[in-house]
């Protein structure tokens, strides 16, 4: 008999793998904030196969997002295992003369989050996330999408914030292309534990995410503060902000099926 | 120097209390299943001054939540600590000859929530609540409100499933007043712990719920599916639907400024 | 038929209420660091009924511990629901001339010991809590009681970190009462919010804890760092440590039936 | 600059990283339920390489798991990063003639075991666990490694009960080697999303653990009983106990400073 599932755990039945295969379906509501850092702490964390971006002097987007995932079997309605909240940061880079964007942390509130992401190539941790959410009825706890409104986010992991950031909303984005417009970039990384090969993981390829019927929408731009502080046990701060741009809230979705391995650092 | 809070901690900045003094904002997302007990078991539950409804035939509603709330100082910035989630059962039952609704059991995840649950008379206990959220950008995820879209709901605790609901969406309710239309009371009730007086609360009161600028919008109704199974530490399965009704998915935002008591049950 | 449970919810079998009528057995494994705050600051945090004690200068105690609750019905066998993390600071007034603790601030990681807490006059909050254990495996893990061991423990709330303690143990103490001799008062207190009464609250006490069977086991001291750190939205750093003292590693047990009521400040 | 950390997040400081290099040093307290399984199920979960025990007849245990980790800086002092709860399920089989034990689930409520567990092999999800603790302070609440003491023990995950387990200690067990005796094996899986890959995962290989300082005391055993129900989302239940024997509870300590692969089931 087969064992089936696309991570582990595998089984007969397939029901208990955190993953299944692709399609991957994602809906969500983001808040970005557009930032720079120390440009050579953000060099610093570029995998083998990327170059800084000269252009970019450390610009940098820090993400919060909402996200529902489907598979085929209408995950969906069952949210205690398939909504999840996630918080990142896309640092800025070159490859192969291609600007792009690359994954250096990211965390998540999901198991199943940190299995796909994993097999991406985002090196997810488990964090605890939260960004404020646009209700339908009105009221001072809505927070709806118009001129004023105000959005906070924070991610927090073992008891320590990570980041905290608020926006407030100025006008809507006509050109949301303008903003986001690089791909992203990751390291799938996966290590040896025997002893003899502990130095040569058989995983360790530069990979671009591909997102099928990417839908970005209700883009709204205005003022926004972010925090990275220095906590115990964390390195993130060290691409803190040294400048904050604008704060963006939109809506996103998209589509898994595939993964493009730009270039194999794996030692054979 | 006067001590600040609403509730517990008192201290001389106030920063620390679970809840501040009034006005509480509160908006949300909610799924909300009709069903019917056993109503002899919805009778057993209601405290002094509340008799059973015989019109109801054991009619109650099974709500979750998710709730975004602010006081007077942009709480809905700090989403870490002013969102929560919830569960609770209405039941039916009658005041002095008006029909109303009962809260026998209520779960949330926030201890603010919890704070100022209890001084309403809300039964509330922590839990683990979740429900399909609508999104804006199109996908499979996304679960708009349009005929056909599917929502779970469920609510957990100490690591047991305590209900768990599905809906599907069929069409706008016009009139959302024929569907929520009764009072919501409650018995808030305080303990003393001092040995002579363990069975003499101090405080014991039937209470009703009033809600300044309720606004109830986008409500669609659809086919249900509840279960309340039993299990070990509660008993909140006595009063499991004998038969689900319709479903319904709708937002729902209104203020608290005050608290009716309708009947003190305190023994002085 | 009459409704049980010592707190909320109250229904025919009390099975759910989150607290049952006393005894309450607990026994725990605690670290306590001895500090030093700003005598005024504690002062401004004591209730009506206590006065500062001139003799104190600030001195006061950070407590974490593990937690095991049962109560008349095996409930230790059921741990996901009765074991709990608690930390809490105790500083010093007096009462009527007796030198007594007050406790200001306290989190918990479970909703029965909220409810059980808060009849005493404990203030308690949820939060996250830790503290190195002793395993009896011998291990680079295992944390012995022995000289040199090195424990630690946090608390957070709301992905905050709100205090972080770390010991090094270097002698047994022989005789524990000449560190942990005064007892503990607390204020009781449960708010009113209909509007009328906002300021007047139903239960407002200082209050004394009894402990039956008290037990002080394997009492470790040593050198102690202590941090309580400034963080949005809690207040508890006013009384952070303006120099840290000895640290305590010991286990501690007791039983609960009763509570004194030392004074009431409630209006009737 | 060279990127450091065993698992991801690489970074140039290394301190991000879930997993550092071995040493990995563990302590821990467990509880051990010994059950029999229907052998076909067992016989359905294992990988390539293992084969039935056809003297089993379906003989298994389901551990319980509280853990203090360190490596080589003092890790066990951020109790809230590396101490972790776990369960799992050994089931037995054998590996070219050698009787061994194979590990189809496991959970664990800390991502830095997921990470180095899925580096071992271990195919770890995220769960909620729990089991009675032992406290040196006497009280009803203690549960004293001594006749007649009872211990609880559960796992849930997405607010579902997965397995719960009771045992009522009766004697001291001289030889626990009589007991646990099967080294563990492991499926060490790490998949590719590429599109042409997706059934060819780069990682396949069945693994042995290995633990250095293996100490195994204070042994006690029981009756017991253990309960897997089915629940949505898993399948763990296909294993569930047809009988249950044994019940144990032991401290164990090991070290981790390598992997045996016994046998590669990558296709290149």
């Amino acid at each position: 008999m087969t064992l089936k599932g696309f991570s582990v755990p595998l089984t007969p039945q397939g029901k208990s793998a955190l993953a299944t295969l692709p399609p991957w379906h994602y809906s969500s509501d983001c808040m970005a904030i557009e930032y720079w850092a120390d440009p050579q702490a953000v060099a610093a964390l570029l995998p083998p196969g990327l170059t800084p971006d000269p252009k970019s002097a450390g610009h940098a987007f820090f993400w919060f997002l909402d996200w529902q995932f489907t598979g085929s079997h209408d995950e969906l309605t069952d949210p205690a295992r398939y909504q999840y909240r996630e918080a990142f940061v896309l640092v800025e880079a070159v490859f192969n003369g291609t600007p792009v964007n690359y994954c250096p942390y990211i965390f998540v509130d999901n198991d199943a989050a940190i299995a796909r992401g994993w097999a991406q190539g985002f090196p997810k941790k488990l964090g605890s996330i939260y960004q404020t959410r646009t209700f339908s009825a009105p009221s001072l706890a809505a927070a709806p999408l118009a001129k004023g409104s105000r959005f906070g986010a924070s991610v927090a992991a073992h008891g320590e914030r990570l980041a905290t950031a608020r926006i407030q909303l100025e006008e809507k984005v006509a050109d949301p292309a303008k903003v986001f417009n690089r791909p992203t970039t990751m390291r799938r990384y996966f290590p040896q534990l025997a002893a003899a090969g502990q130095n040569k993981p058989p995983v360790d390829e530069l990979t671009m995410s591909l997102t099928d019927n990417l839908a970005i929408v209700d883009v709204w731009g205005g003022a926004a503060e972010l925090r990275i502080p220095e906590v115990q046990g964390e390195d993130m701060h060290l691409i803190a902000p040294l400048r904050v741009g604008r704060g963006y809230r939109l809506g996103m979705a998209y589509s898994v099926t595939d993964l493009r391995i730009l270039k194999s650092n794996t030692e054979r």
